[in-house]
């Protein structure tokens, strides 16, 4: 079996740096985690993320996975993701009742594996098939690819590209980004409340085409098994468009004001939907981890007005740390045009770790 | 009126530093943050936390705080508490049904003011009283007295102090920390049961008495209007015991694995409460800002395995940033002491911008 464990490209230059020494964070790196090892830190985090949600969630621990405890109605479509850690609590968070079935997270920004997918799939089918939702990277897109290829029963694929910082059909095109929250939270409504794998998989995909996201970060994270940051930035410098690993961006600019940076992100966004007046939309502000929620606020208010002067009806809102990159400071916005039956959807009964209501 | 705004003393050296030009983030600072000017970020962060959340709250700009929208029953207490902004979701988070009926934001790590509390409180006196529920720093404590003395009807006061990193009879005496979230759900589940004000009263008072709470700072916090770190930290240190403002804290101490540190914590706690085997409690792990969910997951696992060994029985758990210090990394770990009232309590509807759950 082939396995794409890579997630983005500029990890190919790590692959020789993951098997450090156990005591590695004592040799002078910059990097100041809660970490014991960096061979250790998955299986020590998933551990924990299940034990403190033992009534929602189960962990698989080889291969990896974590599933809902909550049972599931016969024919029900199973909802499986995943991805590299690091972005948490998407996925894992996402993992319960009116949400995922299953989630597989692999290693710090790296994908998960076809064994971990596959197995998973096969977990929580139940007749209804399996709908993958899949972010768009290169070994996501594999990997899950292998898994669904070996995997013996109905199955769909949505494959989420909601970051408008790149142009569509450059490369392996557009990222998923904080969007996917969005998707994951509509279509697990859907597929709780009966709708079949076609029915799930048109809805994923009108989702992600009422979806548009874009990000900037004001510092690099840092990756543990690196213990540096993935990218330089100087003290005056914002990175605009960034992707949610770092992954370079529309430009780098100087740093300014937030109503400055929030016009290039709300501009871009709206270019891209061009959204008409009236329209209802989700309004989704998201902090790559180590943002204060104050900041996010600020941000939220500054996107609001923005979308409020066009006339958008903004009739949901969610801000908050959703898809994370470890350590960076920095934010996104993401827009999604609702119509009443993503309204209904959205607003279900949903019982994950990190969303929760109705229940 | 005489109004005491400095919350730590710490601050009391960067008040000339306020009223910075509004251009003063591209002023070679390191300072990196989304906002406009020091003089609106908490006007534009809290005008966007009530757009965001109109279903649950509604702010009252002048003198400012944070109400919630559900209806209250005749003769139920309101509960009122607030402090300086920076800690969010604490306080404006928790406002909600089942939790804060109001909460008062002072301006970054200050205190707000008497004015903000008395508004607070008798725009939300429903006929059963007041409680403040306030955290144990000298500006917070002398305003929430000032205010309380100026209301004109029944009404009580629960200290926070669950910092067991510092002596109990030691200046101020402790300081309010990251216990406070157990305190708001548990006595605002009783306060919409019908509880009365001094069953209130009593009730935290015992949630205090059974929490214990220590906190580890990998870095510093940056406080907006001065632009830069709080406190000076090498890259192979932590501040052991640190407060939520960044103040210091039991000892400086090298850079250590993640089990050492929670050794740290776990037995300064377990050193205070004395907890019985079989005793049932509540664990949460809280995040400072800018520490990744991945690792307070594993921080989490940690003093789980600890409380495990000694036969504590971890019956309900929170991870996450709940009591933040603006952007440092770094955690802190709170264990309360549950009793089936407690256990109840805590299970109880909330429906608030951070805690949700049973509705």
């Amino acid at each position: 079996m082939v396995c794409f464990q890579i997630e983005f490209s500029m990890l190919a230059v790590f692959a020789g740096l993951v098997n450090q020494p156990p005591n590695f964070i004592f040799k002078g790196h910059s990097m100041k985690k809660f970490i014991n090892t960096v061979d250790n830190l998955l299986d020590e985090s998933a551990r924990g993320f299940a034990l403190a949600h033992a009534d929602i969630v189960r962990l698989n621990p080889e291969p990896r996975y974590i599933a809902r405890t909550a049972p599931r109605a016969p024919g029900k479509v199973a909802l499986v993701s995943g991805g590299g850690s690091g972005h948490e609590p998407l996925h894992i968070g996402f993992v319960g009742l009116g949400m995922l079935d299953a989630a597989c997270p692999g290693q710090v920004f790296t994908s998960p594996t076809p064994d971990q997918m596959l197995a998973a799939a096969q977990a929580t089918e139940s007749g209804g098939g399996v709908l993958f939702i899949v972010k768009n990277y290169a070994g996501d897109v594999m990997n899950f690819e292998i898994a669904a290829e070996m995997l013996d029963c109905p199955h769909e694929t949505v494959l989420v590209h909601d970051d408008v910082s790149i142009p569509e059909h450059q490369g392996m095109g557009r990222r998923g980004v904080a969007g996917t929250t969005i998707v994951e939270k509509i279509v697990g409504a859907a597929a709780e409340a009966g709708a079949d794998l076609a029915a799930c998989k048109a809805l994923g995909e009108r989702v992600v085409r009422a979806t548009a996201s874009m990000g900037v970060a004001l510092t690099s994270c840092t990756v543990p098994a690196v213990g540096k940051p993935t990218f330089g930035i100087a003290d005056n410098e914002i990175e605009m468009g960034v992707g949610i690993h770092g992954e370079k961006g529309r430009k780098r600019m100087a740093l300014a004001s937030a109503s400055e940076i929030v016009e290039h992100l709300t501009q871009a966004i709206d270019d891209e939907l061009k959204p008409a007046k009236g329209q209802p939309a989700l309004l989704h502000v998201n902090g790559f981890g180590a943002t204060p929620l104050m900041e996010l606020y600020l941000v939220y208010d500054l996107t609001r007005q923005f979308w409020d002067r066009r006339g958008v009806s903004i009739v949901r809102s969610l801000v908050g740390n959703f898809t994370t990159s470890l350590d960076m400071a920095g934010c996104s916005v993401t827009l999604t045009l609702l119509d009443d039956e993503m309204i209904r959807l959205w607003d279900a009964p949903v019982h994950t770790a990190a969303l929760r209501w109705g229940c």
